[in-house]
């Protein structure tokens, strides 16, 4: 009922409302190398101001088991060629939302920017296969850390060369873990999967993502406070 | 088989680790004026730095709606006579958990200690029937901030005016979502409601403790970035 309420988001917003440049970029499972501002492994990395034994902490309590890992691998396999179906589903939920699609405003034009869009969402579909199949060493942590300063007024825009809004509020990093893992769910039906299996790959995503969102929420919090 | 595992962390580190004064209190169902430090509604509450507007922008970001309202209230008549036996579980993932158990520390023993337990657990006990029957008003609102508060450097063991470490940090607040609600489900499930039932009933859950915690997390987040 949720997908296709956001699908007919989707439809009425992208046609209407946002540029329809994203709408289906073709952008799944293309080469890494060819994923504009995708640095994961790279040099240019910083490394993450906390450690792998904070991760494990984290993990811990947030029950976050080599089950959960298990059923992300599992995951992968069925979400691979579904990647842009999801997108079209988690944008159109963006498009239809109005606190979210302001992050993606122009600040010119004052309008969602098109390749902007396009151009978070090449990264974004990465990204499903990557927590899919994530291994929690030391290049994962670090990428976390850059992809939370990404969304603060110290990196955000400077990836994709856009002039939009400065910052994603904070509160929207942990509360995306509900839309996203909510809608992601018929996606992990769709391959003949027992029920049983569906709901430990979705549990398993939810404490992915809300694991990922407080690593991203890093460069928000007070000094010694995180 | 989670549930057994922290009832039986419970019992092992209820026996040895930590003092027996909190293991049962007896505190289920006490009237809100026998509860001490629980202000909510009262003068001393300061008003919450966000709005209602604020906190409908993020309930629907959290897809959270009236059917959520309607399951956490549902969940409010199956919960109410099994608070002591849901806390005995959290407590013992608590206790059981060396990065959580921290935070109730005396710093002059270096052992958690029983009377802050024991206080903190008869608010915890109030707060799962709230969170049942919340209704999201101004009043709510601003007993978040002040729960969120109580969490840091600003108002920690002032309440309980106990000695311990100085803050909770941050990361621990969303992460804690996760094992409040897996522990919580086989509860849901202990008086005959239907499986389909139980199932929304725990996701409504989710989405209302991640919504809290997000909100708690208003005074760890830098200036102008919540």
């Amino acid at each position: 009922m949720k997908k296709s309420l956001f699908s007919l988001a989707a439809s009425v917003c992208l046609s209407t409302v946002v540029p329809i440049a994203y709408a289906n970029s073709g952008s799944a499972n293309i080469p890494q190398s060819q994923i504009s501002g995708y640095t994961y492994g790279q040099k240019s990395v910083a490394i993450a101001p906390y450690t792998l034994k904070d991760l494990e902490s984290l993990k811990k309590t947030l029950l976050f088991t080599d089950e959960d890992v298990l059923y992300l691998r599992k995951s992968k396999e069925i979400l691979a060629d579904q990647t842009d179906a999801v997108l079209d589903v988690w944008y159109g939920f963006v498009a239809s939302t109005p606190e979210l699609v302001e992050y993606f405003k122009n600040i010119k034009t004052g309008k969602p920017d098109g390749d902007y869009l396009a151009a978070v969402r090449k990264r974004f579909s990465q990204w499903i296969l990557d927590t899919a199949d994530a291994n929690y060493d030391q290049a994962w942590l670090d990428y976390q850390y850059e992809i939370g300063l990404r969304h603060t007024k110290i990196k955000k825009n400077k990836t994709d060369h856009v002039k939009s809004v400065p910052q994603v509020n904070f509160r929207y990093l942990p509360a995306l873990t509900i839309p996203v893992t909510t809608t992601l769910k018929p996606f992990l039906a769709k391959k003949g999967a027992s029920t049983a299996d569906v709901e430990k790959m979705h549990a398993a995503w939810v404490k992915s993502v809300l694991l990922q969102t407080i690593l991203w929420s890093y460069p928000y919090v007070r000094e010694g406070q995180f």
